[in-house]
């Protein structure tokens, strides 16, 4: 089967000969070639160089096999077209000036946010050259809560407390960010359509973080209208979400075709909480791929069988990989779900 | 109401005059009276001296009026007693060496490994006296597999990979792990209950990183035992689990009187899902604290609301107070609570 056919059968709950697989991250730290790239350029240089993210891009196609390419990228690139300094360093990603203040908010950029970061779409465009239909290529941005976290905190925060404060003192000065989030990453993920992506995944990575009632109220409406925002192109839309297990009855709401969901719950359950209405996407547990082939081997097959019959499975696990992977484990991955799913 | 009857009539979901209320961590950093404390010793000399841990156990009773004491330790305590070197640094807790072979974990202390750490039990006993029954007190321990995770780790980890790869290609080791882990906390915690505490909290804060099938595997059975092993004492038992709501079927499970649980899912449900048979603990988000007075109220209102009638609730946040927080602002809770509590 052609493997954009079959990614895109599988979005849709239609039988293939065999779930999909890519992998989160799948071109990333743990391939020396990725490394050899990023002794010379940074994080952000790479993002911006669609010559480099179009040979990065085609790396995992290469050397492990998967059945999709994602754009190389990062989910908080919109927020730099907004105006806000995005950069990376060992601690993680940095945004600043981080966002408190309602004027803070009210002086981003939304209005030609999407064209300051028309490299992605070029970059987008050169992959597609590149893969020449070998495989299917998946877009993707940050969901508006996630994005709206990393500006408040201005990178990674452990206890998210000033996105707590404003959520319980500020609560319309947040819900102006995501709407101007929404209207942004809409745009942007237009764009990424327009430039030939087959798929979009929208990652909303602090989600979880949150209670379903705060969820429901600062994550699902403006996620949601991004998803409205780009249904008539028709191309299937993923939505992410870690460690979801008390935001499902919310989740199922979203008008998207896909849940992609974390190692903490088995899909099978999944599928029976969302009375099979979506294409699911997991959830192997991303620390096996340190460990010896066997023991990879089983974690396909268990994910595989505990999905069962029936269409709506791509198979990936449940976070990114990880820099401890070897290239060896993540082949061996891939190698195990192409053998395993094809029965 | 005394307040010690109060304490335990709650936990036995018998009716009180309003839900008593505690806080994890209210002796902490959050206190500049405790600062100060820690400006002249390190955190485990603290934890090593009886006089200063009942000095510092003592200071929430007095400065915030919370209904209960908890005695002021670490719940990776009988790692030392078991042979391991146990610090605090900026990052976390370290725990070295740390445990990655089976001839490591045959090497741990499990005989006399309750006695290494006496001056837990004296602290309790001193605490006892100086708390003269003005507030009943909570001992407390790590679960084994908490406490599995950061010997296996050697401190808080992200990914928390050396666990997954001894649950992959070395359970057995694990296993026995696990069950050196149990027996000691079961003889610490029968100590502490020999020495006055009234209640006893067991912590299984990384828990919720596993899925349920794991869990159930590599945590319930050896908790599970712990309980059984302290039940004939009659003390009520108190089981906290940050981020659990893909646990909860297994949570049911535990001979145990009160669960805990943070901020993620509303108490309405954990009591409609545990068909009240369990009292709850929680579940305030710990980032209101942050906030202006009237923040904090309508949080203890959400929360005592959300419960709704019926004995049964100790109103406490979802995890522990954190150090941004005013003591103004944790006294506010208090008050709130005690206040709206009376109904």
């Amino acid at each position: 089967m052609d493997p954009t056919e079959r990614f895109l059968r599988a979005c849709r709950r239609q039988p293939v000969d065999r779930p999909p697989i890519w992998i989160m991250r799948q071109a990333g730290r743990y391939m020396p070639s990725y490394q050899a790239i990023r002794d010379k350029v940074s994080f952000m240089e790479l993002c911006r160089s669609p010559e480099l993210c179009t040979e990065v891009t085609l790396m995992p196609i290469d050397q492990i096999g998967v059945d999709a390419a994602i754009l190389f990228s990062d989910i908080l690139i919109p927020l730099e077209g907004m105006g806000l300094d995005v950069s990376f360093d060992d601690r993680g990603p940095r945004v600043s000036p981080p966002l408190r203040t309602a004027a803070e908010v009210d002086g981003l950029r939304v209005d030609g946010a999407d064209e300051e970061v028309a490299y992605v779409y070029e970059a987008v465009r050169q992959i597609k050259t590149a893969l020449s239909g070998r495989v299917p290529l998946l877009g993707f941005a940050g969901a508006p809560l996630t994005l709206a976290i990393y500006a408040i905190e201005g990178g990674s925060s452990r206890n998210r407390h000033s996105v707590r404060k404003m959520v319980y003192e500020a609560p319309e000065v947040l819900e102006r960010l995501l709407d101007k989030l929404a209207t942004v990453v809409t745009r942007y993920l237009r764009h990424q359509i327009d430039a030939g992506v087959d798929v979009v995944q929208i990652f909303d990575t602090w989600g979880g973080t949150m209670s379903l009632a705060d969820w429901r109220r600062f994550s699902l409406p403006y996620t949601a209208r991004i998803m409205e925002g780009i249904k008539d192109t028709g191309v299937p839309i993923v939505h992410y979400a870690l460690d979801s297990a008390h935001l499902t009855e919310g989740l199922v709401e979203l008008p998207c075709d896909v849940l992609s969901v974390d190692w903490r719950q088995p899909l099978s359950l999944i599928r029976e909480q969302t009375g099979g209405r979506f294409a699911l996407q997991g959830n192997v547990e991303p620390g096996v791929l340190t460990c010896a082939d066997e023991h990879i081997y089983a974690a396909a097959k268990a994910c595989l069988d505990d999905y069962g019959d029936g269409p709506g499975h791509i198979f990936n696990l449940g976070h990114g990989i990880t820099p401890d992977v070897s290239v060896a484990a993540a082949k061996a991955l891939v190698d195990a779900a192409k053998e395993l799913g094809a029965r």
